[in-house]
């Protein structure tokens, strides 16, 4: 483990130029426009692959192609892990509140700046660096690795759930390793026992044929921005509780050991307001923060559309209204039935004096795994060894989808190992990566392997 | 007036042409873009006012000129009427809902399509025209007329407001004639009596100090975009009526007199709704329609903005929501007081969870003037005659704000003698005008002088 340790520290420089070469594709999956991005995004990670000896193929789909490097010499003696990745990246919009071009890495500090490169291109590129090292420190992996890198998480995966049923004998593994998403601290590795689901609605909202003068018409009719206000605004409390009947059905209580666990997570109430940037924190009543953002179901809206936005007024009456949501769900929340109960609810609030049209966006169910299990126990003991520090259990806020679908085709659990930092502005302006995290995660995912592979011998 | 109407009949198809010529001027005040395109509009209505012979000055301003043009051989013994009008336009957005180009007049059957033609180009047009006539039929005007066309009416009148205490000799009357509203229909020309004023405001919500990711952070913040729609929907409660305190302390219940005038406007439920094309109608309850929308205040939203507006969707909590919002107002409320009482109520109701920022746009006064005076009785018959129809009483739902500051600065009632019809479209896609309002319009304006005179001189 030495040797491999000194070759990653011996071309640590080398990998952070990587790292900057894999950031400048501006491989934005939400845009058609960046579909030739997202190719050429594909084509470099594949030829990195192969450039450290992995058996690699660019798999082309309906939409981004799907990149599989698998480690050579493949023997069925050992076991089998997958590692998970994504290139594709958030749209980088507004422009105006970067501090640098989000294609354009900047190194400040010990912090790398573009798009994507916490979210997710530096994680997975760690792992990979770490693979590097075993194989050109000339010592064998007590296991077979699979590298399963895609182009669609931003915008629901669809090419990759078309994919993962079709080729199970391709994926096959003893369970899954996703670096993407975070740690408290960098003295604080974490493993990740659970995620929130997701789901996504659009409501849009059909008043008059044609936008109409406010002052002729004013009062005679219903305004669609208006009733969409009324109706959003209704969906929660002041209290911070969603008022839908049933949307809490399904939601599994917090144990005393888990928010034990929970509270483990280092938090300062002053200093995650000042950098949220919020005049005062909110949430919903009886929760701590960090219980509210990771194991309690939300309802955010993400957009909203109506009418004149340009400079000075337009004195009308809009058309129409809309609005783009997500729901956060814990659980066992479904992401098909609190659509279904949410659409029920709103088609019972909407006023006849309007037409509401509710369209559904992507999903992913939420997800919890036992943090007893051996190859749990194995993950903390790498994270300890490459982060140099006590590992914590944690529970997630974001969405990760594809662990549902990993569990239900290749019948493997997921190991949530993520080396990002609560100040990492993923989908934000100023995304950033830490150097030092990206050493610490090159470090753990070399100690992982053996780890993992002796947990799966023994069970 | 034989001759007179003679002239008018006879050049009915150069004064259409003129009337294309004069739309195909893209006079957006809203649009800075558009600037030079106002001072060639400007410059093109005065030449028009020059070749018929009025003693013509373009005002430059700070922003778009102010044309003014005076009837030659001022005669201080006879009666002086102002007629107003503007030459700028609504924006036309959204372009792809305009079956025909707006900026490229198109005449089909008896209507024109143009931005702006109906408001509010043609209409003034028709009273140079019935001026024209007069002066070129070699007969003797019985009063001094002053045309008075500005470019701002659309985005406030700023310099207009700034113009007219500085010029109260030059633009002294003893009324004032405006046709920059509509009638029922074309057999029903209509003296207008009362006007809604208007307030502007624009709310703006907020909360982190960058978009931030739904997953990561979701649940422990407020979100301004909702924020903003529990705001915005507890103005108005269900039965139409706005729920801020203060709202209708000033407003001026209508008589049964009023009421009993006000049904005499034609109204069909089924049609209205179709020509607004909503699928059930809505307004405060205890009114007819008419009434809601010219005798009854309301609080319209104008606009929506907030976070991701793009294809797909994108996972944020929102850093802001904003909203544009128009007050229409009737006497006696004070748009200054309206909007004092809307902003203290915003900001009790704004938890303390986002910042709110609320600012000011245009306002203007509600308006009435008594239909038993000796000039509205001439513009009674004047309409009678030039339409062919009898005249009725009506009251308007938009805003002329304009008419308070002629009242105060120059103490002159104004008359509103509208032409649009109903389904003119203005501020909205497919403006259009009808040639027959035009050529009534021309009639009624070259019969209105004597009529008015005649009044003047009995008073």
């Amino acid at each position: 483990m030495e040797a491999i340790l000194a070759y990653l520290a011996r071309n640590e420089s080398r990998f952070v130029d990587d790292l900057c070469t894999y950031a400048r594709f501006p491989s934005v999956s939400a845009q058609p426009k960046h579909s030739a991005d997202l190719q050429k995004c594909a084509d470099w990670i594949a030829d990195r692959c192969r450039s450290i000896g992995l058996e690699t193929v660019v798999h082309p789909t309906a939409s981004n192609p799907i990149v599989v490097a698998r480690t050579p010499n493949y023997d069925r003696r050992k076991p089998t892990f997958l590692v998970y990745g994504h290139y594709d990246v958030q749209p980088p919009e507004p422009f105006e509140l970067w501090t640098s071009p989000p294609f354009e890495p900047v190194i400040k500090g010990r912090n790398v700046f573009a798009r994507g490169i916490s979210d997710n291109k530096g994680q997975h590129l760690a792992h990979l660096n770490a693979v590097e090292a075993w194989l050109k420190s000339g010592r064998e992996l007590p296991c077979n690795l699979t590298f399963l890198i895609e182009g669609e998480e931003e915008v629901g995966s669809t090419a990759l759930y078309e994919f993962l049923p079709h080729n199970k004998a391709l994926l096959a593994c003893d369970a899954v390793v996703i670096s993407d998403n975070g740690i408290p601290t960098l003295k604080h590795p974490a493993l990740t026992y659970a995620l929130r689901g997701i789901t996504a609605m659009e409501v849009h909202i059909d008043g008059p044929s044609r936008d109409l003068h406010s002052g002729i018409y004013g009062g005679s009719l219903q305004n669609p921005a208006m009733a969409l206000c009324q109706l959003l605004g209704k969906l929660r409390d002041a209290r911070g509780r969603i008022t839908i009947p049933g949307f809490y059905d399904d939601v599994v209580r917090l144990t005393a050991y888990e928010r034990r666990q929970m509270s483990k997570v280092p938090y300062n109430a002053t200093a995650y307001r000042r950098f949220l940037g919020v005049p005062q924190l909110f949430g919903e009543a009886g929760f701590t923060s960090d219980e509210q953002r990771t194991a309690r179901p939300t309802l955010e809206i993400n957009g909203l559309t109506s009418g004149y936005q340009g400079a000075g007024s337009k004195t009308i009456i809009p058309s129409w209204a809309s609005a783009k949501l997500t729901l956060r769900l814990v659980p066992n929340q479904s992401p098909e039935k609190i659509r279904s109960i949410v659409t029920r609810h709103l088609r019972k609030l909407c006023p006849p004096t309007v037409k509401l049209t509710v369209t559904s966006g992507h999903g992913g169910a939420p997800y919890l795994v036992s943090p007893t299990s051996a190859i749990a126990k194995g993950a903390l003991r790498a994270l300890e060894a490459g982060f140099g520090h006590d590992a914590i259990l944690t529970r997630e806020g974001g969405s990760i989808p594809i662990v549902s679908a990993f569990k239900q085709h290749l019948k493997a659990d997921t190991l949530l190992l993520g080396m990002a930092l609560p100040d990492d502005n993923p989908h934000s302006p100023n995304e950033k990566f830490s150097l030092d995290a990206y050493a610490a995660g090159m470090r753990m995912s070399a100690q992982l392997w053996p780890e993992l592979a002796c947990a799966a011998a023994a069970s």
